[in-house]
């Protein structure tokens, strides 16, 4: 071993002890007669001295020295003179007495501290340098201690950890699946997993009552900000169970996290919330609680008064933002902007001002009068020195834009704290979801999903209300995992395939396997799973989760850092039986 | 729930108590006036009981059941009047007072029990199946076991778990690429990793000074028998070691797996065997030390006295089979056979019988006299009525020829019993492996594999000579796991890639990356990985790893149980700028 202790271990109470320590140089001071040499590895910072009383050789090699330098530095732990109260080591320094040279170092591209100079790519190029920072270290520690935890939870309820396959079969619903060429068979493809989806449902055909999975999945999309090709589910699967059992569960498994990896304790059980009710109240599926501003509708007070915007709108919705009569006319016009982004959608911002003085002002007060608005607001629960926006159109569409435009103002004002919590279950999704373009229902979840038992008989009359067994875990606004109770009788999946416009023969060929194996006894079960990277990236209490994988893509989905993709050797493609066509442009 | 116990669970000490069980039907007994059912999961089976004072209903429904029905059955806990104390729960029995058939079963295509009377084929197909089957349920929880234990001593130690990519970048060097073409960059193919190696030395540089992963890994290789194209490594990499330091820690990982997942204690030091020693004494780089059996070098005594075959041998050497002096000329014949079969390629068998009398008979006492073959018997150790078997030949070959024998003699006596584990770390191997064909060395490992310092003179001299600091821990004749101390010195890095026969290009091109990060303070390293699938199947007592993997390929690479690889639509051919060009057969 190259060392005695690290560098982040040795006290006060370790003086007069003889240490070797080796890490990378982040700083070296000369002073004249003392050189400090700043110390570190991913434990911290020791300062290490070098004086007169040292020996010439380590004198010399000192001088020698540059920023990353690996070195090897033995001597004695002594009491700074000036202690540095910021770093856990600060009350102490080593006297060097041998100094070793492991390696030296070009000059980084970058600085290597908590803030870097570096700029995104130069970054991403060089990751195996950004990594050294203490965030993304701090970052990568965070990621190991909530798989440790998360593994031992299960294991200790019972889940079995089982390996589920990369190379499958691909299939056509659904999203792009990546495919890889087989050498072994020519013109035929694997592909790489999406979702170990059913594989963990044969798995409760098999009688693995519990099993759990921390798994990479893969998904060949347009990537989005912040959307990796490659990427890890917390996957998990019950049999003989019915929702309560899963949300019991994984509530725990939650709690657990929250409590193991960042010291906060959930006394309470977590709210939940209908979809439904989601919707009408936050415009969105997966609502940040963390803050109230809730949405109001006022289609019935708003609608068939005269004024041809709101006549014409299915739905009329406003949120309100306490103590904000006081914006400019320039902000109200950029959050007008805002909402009208093609991202957003809306076509305009109505606003009522609610003066400290009990006057009210508004985009619209040439149609309704002053009592009404005041009356709107009201209903709203908005007082004096309040700010109304209003959204109308059609519904659905006008609740996700009023969703974004609460969010905006909840960011703006200061509501969306990365260090509070707010878990939430949202469950009773519908089970289908209509396409207006392809005039037919997909399945919301997946098309194994199971319909709440009471909702069957909406088959008949309106598919589209069938609520579904399914839930999802959301925390400040980010969907972290969702599942839900899957069909396990044929009669009811034959029928769901056939509400979703599958033939029987469609339904065979993409699902077959699974069908065929429900077909010799298929318990109950139901499940979930948690986007890892985004469950981290919540912990850690940042947006990105770039920052929480060692490795991470980049939005064009390349690694720049070994570049990948990149091309291969002709006779690589004629072993795979495979020609590059690459149209003309 | 469904259940409020598992099957295995009840016990006498539950007579009287309420419970909901629910599982498979195992079988049903119908002795007239009652009825068995055996109900089974993962955890075990219990018996129902269904009589005259079961519910009309009930015995309806009883009457419908067949094998592998899913059933959930209430009643009471009451003691057996016929226990059977073969299953944990032989002494109870549930008087059903509830039956719900919760999912029919077709009749399975093969037996679900201990032994099943399913050929190999067809419970690939319907693995999800054979998978109920106690055998394989315990291998399954045994993996789990395993991986636990695996992260919880890893984790324990400060290694951290940290995720590297699956879509890199091939290389050419060493065993083939699955590849995955990149829709977004057409023309341009990611690849699948072969090991995370250069990831987890960057990760080294980046200063994760232990890290560990429980990895798939993939390997385009022309499959053989119990070869899966993809496979799950334990990899692991330490900063500021020595090679001393990685086996002691490893040596106390593989001891802690022993003791949490067997049971079995190792008290002393696990044997260390330099290669070469190994080579002569077993003919293996990963000798089975469960038994003696070594090989005697007889070169010296054979050869020059004037029999061709010896005369013109490099090396004669011979194994002593104990108590063997009997085998009969049939006996001796199939030996003989074995050991010319090409995957043995031995030109013949000399044998010399040492019977109970004291007289000598061999194949070769046309050619030596028999005080001349009883000194050889000597010098071997053996006695009367042993039988010695020796091959001759090309001194590696022939060894590798005599290992073969030697395990299947092991086998034959009985010696190589699946329940002893002789652990072992073969050490010091050669650096450098000659390729007659290609006239080039090959790294023995791979090449960032560091040389021991004492031998770096050989560079100059006898580059076939230097031994590296690389290990393999040896179980039971497997090899479990190998690692090495990584190069992390840019001179001896270069020097090594010319002995190797890469230009300055090639390196840069191959591993460019790696290279480059190396300048910014790559620390001394070194690391291991073990074959999981394989640690799994040894601690099973098992030889095949296939039943230790829940999804497995067959030996064509094919999963037959979805169907995969197939061929995937033109238009994801066209999204992809592939085409299929399967050659003219």
């Amino acid at each position: 071993m190259y060392r005695t202790h690290t560098c982040g271990e040795l006290r006060i109470d370790n003086t007069g002890t003889g240490t070797t320590l080796a890490g990378w140089v982040q700083k070296v001071r000369n002073l004249g007669a003392m050189t400090f040499i700043d110390l570190r590895d991913r434990y911290g910072i020791t300062q290490l001295v070098v004086d007169e009383n040292t020996p010439a050789e380590v004198r010399a090699a000192t001088a020698g020295l540059g920023r990353e330098y690996v070195i090897q530095a033995t001597g004695t732990v002594r009491e700074r003179s000036s202690k540095n109260p910021k770093i856990p080591t600060g009350d102490i320094e080593v006297a060097v007495s041998a100094l070793t040279v492991l390696n030296r170092s070009e000059v980084p591209p970058f600085t290597i501290e908590e803030h870097s100079d570096g700029g995104d790519d130069l970054r991403m190029k060089y990751r195996y340098l950004d990594l050294r920072r203490p965030p993304l270290q701090r970052n990568i520690l965070l990621r190991h201690r909530m798989a440790q935890s998360a593994r031992r939870f299960l294991d200790g309820e019972g889940f079995l950890e089982i390996e589920t396959p990369f190379l499958i079969r691909s299939t056509p619903e659904g999203a792009r699946d990546f495919v890889v060429p087989s050498r072994m068979n020519p013109g035929e493809f694997y592909a790489l997993p999406q979702s170990p989806q059913t594989f963990k449902q044969l798995l409760m055909v098999s009688g693995y009552d519990r099993y759990f999975q921390i798994v990479r999945c893969f998904r060949d999309e347009d990537l989005r900000a912040d959307r990796q090709p490659e990427f890890t589910q917390i996957d998990c699967e019950m049999s003989f169970v019915e929702q309560e059992d899963v949300l019991e569960i994984f509530e725990r498994f939650a709690k657990y996290l929250f409590r193991e990896t960042l010291g906060i304790e959930f006394g309470s059980a977590f709210p939940r919330m209908p979809w439904s009710e989601a919707m009408a109240r936050y415009g969105s599926d997966k609502p940040d609680i963390r803050f109230g501003m809730e949405i109001n509708d006022l289609s019935d007070r708003a609608r068939g008064r005269g004024f041809a915007v709101f006549d014409s709108a299915e739905y009329v919705g406003g949120i309100v933002a306490t103590g904000c009569a006081g914006y400019t006319r320039k902000q109200i016009d950029e959050l007008t902007e805002f909402v009208k982004r093609p991202q957003v959608g809306a076509k305009g911002l109505v606003w009522i001002r609610l003066a400290e003085d009990g006057s009210v002002k508004s985009s619209i007060d040439k149609f309704f009068p002053a009592e009404e608005l005041l009356a709107w607001a009201a209903a709203c629960g908005a007082a004096a020195g309040d700010l109304l926006l209003l959204l109308a159109g059609n519904r659905m569409k006008t609740l996700a834009a009023l969703n974004v435009l609460r969010l905006e103002m909840g960011d703006r004002l200061g509501l969306r704290d990365p260090g509070k919590f707010a878990p939430l279950w949202v469950v009773d999704f519908p089970l289908l979801e209509w396409d207006e373009e392809t005039k037919r229902f997909y399945a919301m979840h997946h098309p194994f999903t199971s319909p709440k038992p009471e909702d069957i008989p909406l088959f008949d009359t309106d598919p589209a209300k069938i609520r579904a067994n399914a839930y999802d875990f959301v925390v400040n606004g980010t969907e972290v995992g969702g599942g839900s109770i899957r069909i396990f009788d044929s009669g009811l999946q034959s029928r769901l395939f056939e509400t979703l416009g599958f033939s029987h023969e469609d339904a065979e060929k993409q699902f077959g396997f699974l069908m065929n194996a429900f077909k010799y006894g298929a318990p109950p079960h139901g499940g979930i799973a948690f986007g890892f990277d985004r469950f981290c990236s919540l912990f850690g209490g940042a947006d990105s989760i770039r920052d929480f994988i060692a490795f991470p893509k980049n939005n064009a989905g390349r690694d720049v850092m070994v570049d990948a993709p990149a091309p291969i050797a002709d006779t690589q493609l004629d072993e795979l039986a495979l020609r590059v066509a690459v149209p003309e442009q």
